[in-house]
């Protein structure tokens, strides 16, 4: 299936206790492309401004990524910048200047008006929707990541928008703050009456839990004896989750189960280097032989 | 293998969002029995005081629970009270009352003398350490539970006692305050140099990880749509693992991984009423299907 991502790309400053890297290519949309292109083509939709070059996407170059849809605006790009505490436990953002990414209106390429899998990155659930109304077929899958400044903001945008949405990708507080139940199996009780037929709670260093209305599942964080970055985790696993589940073509359970696991990989290869660094190094061997290691580090036999 | 736990026996006072408790029966000890006796006799090794009556003692009877080395002592049983937020994530101690606990000298029946497989519950390291010099011959299996207490003010005695412990058994916290360590992978290493071949981490509502020398086994909580208290869930872990492996006789790593499974389930199912409730309930054939279920929540095929 083709894949569409809409979301930000962006230039990001990191402080981590491993180092720090001044501007580096940031972005949701960015690592989702990069983990996502490991398993299909990938359709990009967002904005970056005149500072971004050739160089920067030449990034991307080389993978079956398209920037066709990376509208150039005048000004500058979306600029992120952060700090990770010592255990890398907490997150100081210490700016964010939205730049042209402020008057963002995701506009298709023709080219693009066919995509059958779609992932609303964490944006304005109007401009979410917008991109659902522009593709000229129901899209098999639509997955759909926010936080809390659009649920406690635009809550009726957002509900509208998950109307139309399949998986819900969000971390623990997020679905506690969307349904007003801490309990997470109710809370997806909830989600499941919003729209979503499956709910992905991503749990950082905790993994991940898959609530479907007809099976639960859950997948540990891969333990790594070094975390150099934090940044673009839970991006880098939507991005393996939806790439995978696209180059299959089916929501089987099987399906989602292993997606699970691909974004598991994915997110973990993320924060073994700085920003984007590590997913653009990565071998699909490498994923293939981390999707083992999660088999073995989940696996029992009751007999 | 006969299955020797040394630990408190105590009355607990539990307030939670469902409910309250004056006076029920708690303490590590017997949440670790009554897990444990599910799949092996298990001999404990405790005190209580003059209000500890038969009615109390009743509550183990019929259950393959030896309670020869729970000796009497003038004065009142070891009491705890506490209250849980309304998330069940914050727990605030209201009272400790050690009574005869403070002047506990673990004293071993001599029909306990042969036990082959120990759990040194949450106590003095140095009381650990006596209850170990005791047994007639090194037991096949020693496994061990502390806290930020004990690794605080007795760190000798404990580093004494973790040389002859197999399998530590701690949170996370723990975990990196006894090796000033943040990471858990390099933490664990310190662990083994201290003495442990595996170091149990447990993580509450996100289960608990198995470090190996030789692998790595991670296993979910079991999610539960209602959790009426949580006390005693790492105490009914520790108690399902032991027994499971103590009942197998061998500690491969299938054995592993099943008790670490077989821990999950008697947590699950610990939380699930008030104080020991669930536990006395419970039979084993829903420990079994339990287990079945958590097959279910974390299988997956690559291929």
């Amino acid at each position: 299936m083709s894949l569409l991502v809409v979301g930000s790309v962006a230039f990001d400053a990191l402080e981590t206790p491993y180092g720090k890297v001044e501007r580096t290519l940031g972005g949701a949309a960015s690592y989702f492309a990069l983990a996502a292109s490991h398993f299909t083509p990938v359709r990009v939709v967002a904005i970056v401004g005149e500072d971004f070059t050739d160089e920067h996407r030449a990034v991307f170059r080389g993978r079956p990524i398209d920037l066709s849809g990376v509208e150039s605006a005048e000004g500058k790009t979306f600029f992120w910048s952060g700090r990770y505490s010592q255990n890398m436990n907490e997150r100081t953002t210490l700016a964010t200047e939205l730049n042209v990414f402020a008057n963002f209106k995701p506009t298709l390429p023709s080219a693009y008006l066919n995509s059958s899998s779609i992932f609303l990155g964490n944006i304005d659930p109007t401009l979410q929707r917008s991109v659902l109304k522009q593709v000229r077929r129901k899209p098999k899958v639509v997955g759909l990541d926010t936080m809390n400044y659009w649920i406690e903001r635009t809550p009726k945008e957002l509900k509208e928008t998950l109307k139309h949405t399949d998986i819900l990708m969000i971390n623990d507080e997020e679905t506690r703050q969307l349904t007003g139940e801490h309990n997470l199996l109710r809370a997806a009780k909830r989600v499941f009456r919003m729209g979503p037929r499956t709910l992905v709670i991503k749990r950082g260093e905790h993994g991940a839990l898959m609530v479907h209305n007809k099976f639960l599942f859950s997948v540990p964080a891969f333990p790594l004896e070094e975390v150099y970055d934090p940044t673009g985790a839970g991006d880098s696993f939507a991005g393996g989750f939806m790439g995978y589940l696209a180059s299959t073509g089916s929501l089987s359970e099987h399906n989602l189960r292993r997606a699970m696991v691909y974004g598991s990989v994915l997110g973990s290869y993320a924060v073994e280097r700085f920003g984007v660094e590590r997913l653009l190094k990565v071998k699909r061997s490498e994923i293939n032989a981390r999707a083992r290691h999660f088999l073995q580090l989940t696996a029992f036999k009751l007999q």
